[in-house]
Parts: C-alpha cells; sequence; structure tokens
C-alpha cells in the first residue's frame, strides 16, 4: 500500500460543480450546520454523543428537518443509521446506489467535526447536485455507531450496512447494564430487521466518505485535503505484569519484583521502537495498577499496546518484537507475563478506481498534483470496503490533535473539500454511464 | 546511624530467665494468642482492624480477658490505647515506668503478626516475670492506630502517648464522613482529656518493641531475630506529568507529548537510582492515567515516589536527584511537570544504651554475635521515641513480605525472641536499681 506521497495526476476529463456553486458559502453552511449538531449531547457543556442517547435523538432530529428541507425522503434503519435518500434519474430496479456520509457518534467530550464535518460535506454536495441527473442513487448515511465507546464495540452501525452485523453483538451491555438490544428497542426500532439495513453488494455502486485528518500530516506539508491511499492496520494487545507486593520501606530493590518497573520498560521500549520504524505509531494508552498504593511495591499491572502501519507484515513484526520485549522484561524482573488479549485489524487498501476519480477531483479543484496518505484511525469506510469498492477524503486539521473539545478546520479547507466532493461523485456519474 | 551488621558484644553480665521459663511453650502461646486476635476483623473471612473499629472492640475484649487472668489491671486511654499495668516493687512517685508495646490496629487484608505478635510477646515477658521483683512499672500498651489507614493519618496512638497529638487531628473524617472525634466519642471515650494520654518523660524509662521485621533481610542472612539499628527516614513525593492527548493511531511518535512514556522513564531511573546507592530504597508505588483509554495518548499522569534511607542526608540527596531527572524527562518529552507534595519523616536513632542492653540479651540467648539492621517500616517507636529511650527487636519474617494475609514467623523463632524480651527487661532492672 502506497504511503503518503504526492501523486502526479493527468486529468483527461473535466467536470465543473453547477453553475452558481459558490464553495466558500456553501462550506460557511457546513460549518454553521456542524455548530448546531454540536449542540445535542448527551451531557451539558460538552459534546458527548453516544449510540443513540439523548444527543443522537437531537442530532436526528435536526438531520431529518434539514433533509426534509432538501427534499431527501429519509429513513431509520434498525442499527439506527439515518439515511437520506437522493433518486437516480430514470431509475430501475438495477440502478446502483453511490453511498455518501459519515458517523454521527462522538467520543466524550469531543470536537465539532468528528463525523459530523464528513457528513455535511456529503448533505452539501447532494444540495449542489439538486439539478443535475444522476445514473445512481445517493444515499446519505449517518452511521450511528462508529466510536465503540457505549458497548466497547466501533463500527455497529457500518456492520450492519455492510451485512456484517453480529447477533450477538446484541447481547452487549453498556456500562448501565442496558443491553444492545434494549437500546434498541427503546429507540423505536426492531433489533429482529437488522439484516434488512444490509446493502445488496451488486447494487452498490461505492462509498465515500470525507472525514477531518485526525493527525498533523496535511498541516505539516500545507495541504488543504489530502486523498486517503489506504487505513492503517491495527494491533491491540493487553498484558499483565504479575510480580510481587511487598513493603516500599524494607525489600531491598534486589529482591523485588516490581511489576510497575517492569511495564515502564516495555512501555520505554514501546516508544523507541515506534520512533524507529518509519511510519509506525505504538501506544500504550492504558496503564492500571494494583494495589496503587504510595509505600506498597506494585505487585500487578495491566498495560495496552496499540499498534499501526500501513503494511501488515511491518505492524505484525513490530508486535512480535514488543511481546518478546516483554517477556525478557518480566523475566528480568522476576514477573510473569500474560498475554489477556491479542487482536488486530488488517490494513484496507482502498480502491483503486474510486480513489483514481477521487485524486481527479482534487487536482481539478486544487490545481496541484493532489497528496495521498494513509489514515492512521479506523473509519466506517474500513467496514463498509467489505460491501463496496470505498474512497475517502482528509481535511486538514490544524494542530492534528483529535478526539478533542478544540479541534478545528478553516472555511477554505472546507470548501475544498466540498468542491472536491460535487467532483468527485460527477465524475462517478460518468463513469457509471459508460 | 549504623547499618545491617553484625555486632560484636562481650557480656559482662548474665541474666537468666526465672526458673521453670519453656520459651517454645511460651512461644506457642504467643502464637495461639495471635491467631484468637486474628479471629476479631471488621469483615468477615479478612484480618482488617482499623482504628476503633469493630474488630479492635472484639480484640480489646479478648485482651482485657487475658490482662486480668494475668493479674494486670488494664486502662483505656482517649486515644483509645489499651494499657495494662504490672506494678513496681516498692513503687513510690518517684518511680519510672518501662513501655512495652506494639499496635493492635491493621492494614486491610493484613496479616496476624503485624502489630499483635510485638504485644503478645511483651505479654509474656510480664507474665515470665509475675514472681520477680522490678525496680519500674510496666506498662503494655495496645497502641489503638499505627497503619493510619482509617483517618489517613498514623501513629494516632503514639502521638497521644508522646504528648504530640495534635488537637486539629480531631476533625479529620475517615471515608464514611466520620470525625476523628465522633470515632473517639462512639467507642465511649473522651476526646477533651486526649493530654492525660501522654506519659511524663522525666518518668518514662524508655520503651521496647517487638515486631516482624517486614522485610527479608534476617531471612536472607538467617538470623532468628534483629536488633534495630535506628529507623530510616522517608521522603514521599507525588508528582504530575502533563503532555498532551491525541489519537494513538495519527500522531506520529515525534509529534507527540505522552505523559507515561514519561512517567515510565522516571520509574525506570527511581528504580536504577535505588540499585545504586546501597540500602537505598525508592519505589513508585502509584501511578494514575489519565484518559487511560487504549487508543488515546496519554496526557497526564500522577505519580509516587517513596525514598527511604538511614541516613537523611543520602535520602534527601536521592530525592534531589531524581526530581532533577524528572524535570529533565518532563522537558525532553515536552511535558510539564508539577511537585504534588513532597513531605518526610527523618531517620530515627534508636537510644544507645537501650540498644546496648537489647543486644546483650540477645547475645546472651543467641550465643552469638546479633545482627543489626534498620527498620525500613515506620513503627510507634519512631513517635515514641520523642518521649523517651527506644529500643526495638525484629522477628525473622520468612519471605519477607508483610501487609498481607499469609505473613509469617515461625515457633522457635518467637521462642528467641520471648527470651531476648524477658533478659532485656531483667538487664534493664539491674540498670534501673544502680
Amino acid at each position: 500500500m502506497a504511503m503518503d506521497r504526492v501523486l502526479t495526476v493527468f486529468p483527461e476529463r473535466t467536470v465543473r460543480p453547477p453553475a452558481g456553486f459558490d464553495r466558500l458559502l456553501v462550506a460557511q453552511g457546513v460549518l454553521d450546520r456542524c455548530a448546531k449538531l454540536a449542540e445535542h449531547s448527551d451531557e451539558p457543556g460538552r459534546i458527548t454523543r453516544l449510540f443513540l442517547g439523548q444527543g443522537v435523538r437531537g442530532a436526528h432530529g435536526l438531520l431529518r428537518r434539514w433533509y426534509a428541507h432538501a427534499g431527501l425522503p429519509t429513513r431509520i434503519d434498525s442499527a439506527g443509521n439515518l439515511i437520506a435518500h437522493r433518486r437516480a434519474e430514470r431509475a430501475t430496479h438495477q440502478t446502483r446506489t453511490l453511498l455518501l456520509g459519515s458517523h454521527i457518534d462522538t467520543v466524550p467530550n469531543s470536537g465539532p467535526f468528528d463525523g459530523t464535518l464528513g457528513l455535511m460535506v456529503a448533505l452539501a454536495t447532494i444540495e449542489a447536485l439538486a439539478d443535475v441527473a444522476l445514473p445512481f442513487h445517493l444515499d446519505l448515511v449517518a452511521f450511528s455507531e462508529e466510536e465503540g465507546v457505549r458497548f466497547a464495540r466501533p463500527y455497529l452501525g457500518s456492520r450492519a450496512v455492510a451485512g456484517r452485523f453480529e447477533e450477538s453483538d446484541l447481547s452487549l451491555r453498556d456500562a448501565s447494564g442496558v443491553s444492545l438490544r434494549a437500546a434498541i428497542e427503546s429507540y423505536g426500532l426492531d433489533p429482529s430487521r437488522m439484516s434488512e439495513a444490509a446493502y445488496d453488494p451488486g447494487k452498490t455502486a461505492g462509498y465515500f466518505e470525507v472525514h477531518l485528518e485526525q493527525g498533523p500530516l496535511l498541516d505539516s506539508v500545507n495541504k488543504p485535503v489530502g486523498v486517503v491511499g489506504g487505513v492503517q492496520g491495527q494491533s491491540r494487545v493487553m498484558l499483565r505484569f504479575s510480580g510481587d507486593t511487598g513493603h516500599a520501606g524494607t525489600t531491598p530493590m534486589n529482591q523485588r519484583r516490581d511489576a510497575l518497573v517492569a511495564a515502564a520498560k516495555l512501555i520505554t521500549e514501546v516508544e523507541d521502537y515506534g520512533r524507529s520504524v518509519e511510519h509506525l505509531r505504538s501506544t500504550c494508552g492504558f496503564c492500571k495498577v494494583w494495589p496503587n498504593v504510595r509505600n506498597v511495591i506494585p505487585g500487578t499491572v495491566e498495560l495496552s499496546l496499540d499498534v499501526r502501519h500501513a503494511l501488515d507484515e511491518i505492524r505484525r513484526a513490530a508486535v512480535d518484537a514488543l511481546l518478546e520485549t516483554a517477556e525478557r522484561i518480566a523475566s528480568h524482573h522476576g514477573c510473569t507475563l500474560e498475554l489477556l488479549e491479542r487482536s488486530s485489524q488488517k490494513a484496507v487498501n482502498v480502491d483503486p478506481q474510486l480513489t483514481a476519480q477521487l485524486t481527479h477531483a482534487v487536482a481539478a479543484v486544487t490545481g496541484g498534483d493532489p497528496f495521498e496518505l494513509p489514515s492512521g484511525a479506523g473509519h466506517d469506510a474500513v467496514i463498509v470496503s467489505e460491501l463496496c469498492p470505498v474512497a475517502m477524503l482528509f481535511v486538514r486539521h490544524p494542530g492534528g490533535l483529535s478526539h478533542r473539545p478544540d479541534e478545528t478546520v478553516t472555511l477554505e479547507d472546507v470548501a475544498i473539500a466540498v468542491d472536491a466532493s460535487v467532483r468527485f461523485v460527477l465524475l462517478m456519474a460518468e463513469q457509471e454511464k459508460r
């Protein structure tokens, strides 16, 4: 898979947005709508919209009003995905659907653009093309659950759309003990009809998602948008170091089995390893200590390891090496090491054809050579790629720090994203007609 | 102050326990009583006796019965210290008192010997000397609060005895919101008479405490008991590293401000420093991470540092050096460092005369050169040393891991401790008579 690079494009065809399309005006509308959506939250003063919570209910109401105003019939599926529909010209039962969208849920204390920026760019795209005949339906999907916060299971919405929803997940429980099944039912939806949420692969033309980069790369190379060349694979590991508690004042240093010292050595190795391999991301985000008392030598530490890279073999080699290091450290400190969890998600290749179209669209807008970059974060597109070809466009994210209330975008960058999005749909339409 | 070492002793005088003293039989009685005391707890199935809780109430009842059986009048002071009294021969108002004792409270899920072993050895000592005329009173003190669990304030009992109780402590509240004053009152005691708990320094001959080592040193040098050469000083530090949260999948390694990586580097430096200085103990026992989520770069970490050494200047130099290291690490990782707390307790010198007597007593029992070692843990003796000269005897602690339900002692070692304790009181009596 391609790493971040500059693509050289020779646009053969030219498409233009409809006459009267003012991208700065449209972009201002996108930002205004993102701000309005941000008012809907599960808690006052912070942007927190967990799966089918009060914040999502409010946001759905707002979306339905905007969709109705745009003349788009709207439905909600059994996974809580809210879907606006824009009908193709001369539709038959053979007519395919191009999916646009992003997620409506957020992490706790999120920013106003994660998910909603892509949704609102997609809505603006559909509105801009209101008078243009298209050979496919457009479905605008507000995925119900991407972050995985409420049920510790991400992509519930896109799994349903991709026909990958697992029935057993209905038994998952949130922190309050409410099951996923009960959450869906209390939203007025029917979990037994989950399979109807799945799209027919044969009738799905593709999925296109615009998203905040959630990283600093575009900012550092001074590009307004970037074409996603693939989504990094991710390994998730949970380790437990077990040593022995003891009195901090009496146990000599050389007779200790300090689980926190062992964990600390691994944390520094994880950092060093991450710095030594280009484009690798390795993080210990979770660290819990027992008994966690100031004058007691730590007896047990649980530590998470998150490793990502666009190339699966590099990621796997990193995890293997770090687990070997963990074994060596544990043994050196008289601790035992347990591997509580090791799971992974392969890197995702975006679709070459769709991505080529997107690259053309971006080149037409920006006039230069589009910048391609890998996605570090997972996205609904990862799951939808099991249903149909996908392409993604990232919008520059000043500072690059996401999942925070201060995440931001600029009007100019959003304008470029909307322009590119409109041109992408038009290029896809040309191709669909052939 | 002396570090652990072998003392060479030339006993000039010989004292022997009274005829009929069978130290193994007496030691078995000590162990049986420790087991009986362990049945009194605040919670079923675990040994937990917090200050003036239900477990202490039961233990007090048991002690009162044993004391009554031994003919010892018993009182309880306003700090909840239960005190049995053995009168001197031909007492006048000038007659001094030798204090024996240890604490009756425990940490949660404690073992059966921490505190109670010393108490029961002291009781056995008084019983063994029942028919011996002594020139001082013996007061056996069951200190009410040494561990500092319930009110996060250790040594409440010994502070009162030493005349060092602070009135403001009566406003301390436990986890349930009960004030220390209310806890004392609901035990039927009068907090306004706290000052009466203080002994008169001019009439206190000394304090002698037997205690489980709570460390592995005696076990590692194969000695049944050891004479305490001093109590280590202790520094307590709480630090906060603040960096920046970020997406674990997107933020490049070289653009992170990972607070956990900074903390981990300090933890390993604390370990290395501790190993590099003889007899230093340096421990990070508490480590809390925010947000502590697997796919988010840690933004904040709070970390405790506990440093102990018998020599205050070495301890202070260690803390200074480690804080400098922490600053350097924080700055290297783009984090800020806050010093949330830095407090300390000086090293305590035991009394040379009392300790010489104890060394004679141990030499007479074990026949060899007594082993002297520092105390890593704090003890009531630290506080009582502000009232009068103190000496301490440690009993071998197989494995050396204390504050745990599986702490243990052997019958033979306890027998030696009782024997040495009896001889110590006799040697003190000889000295008092001169």
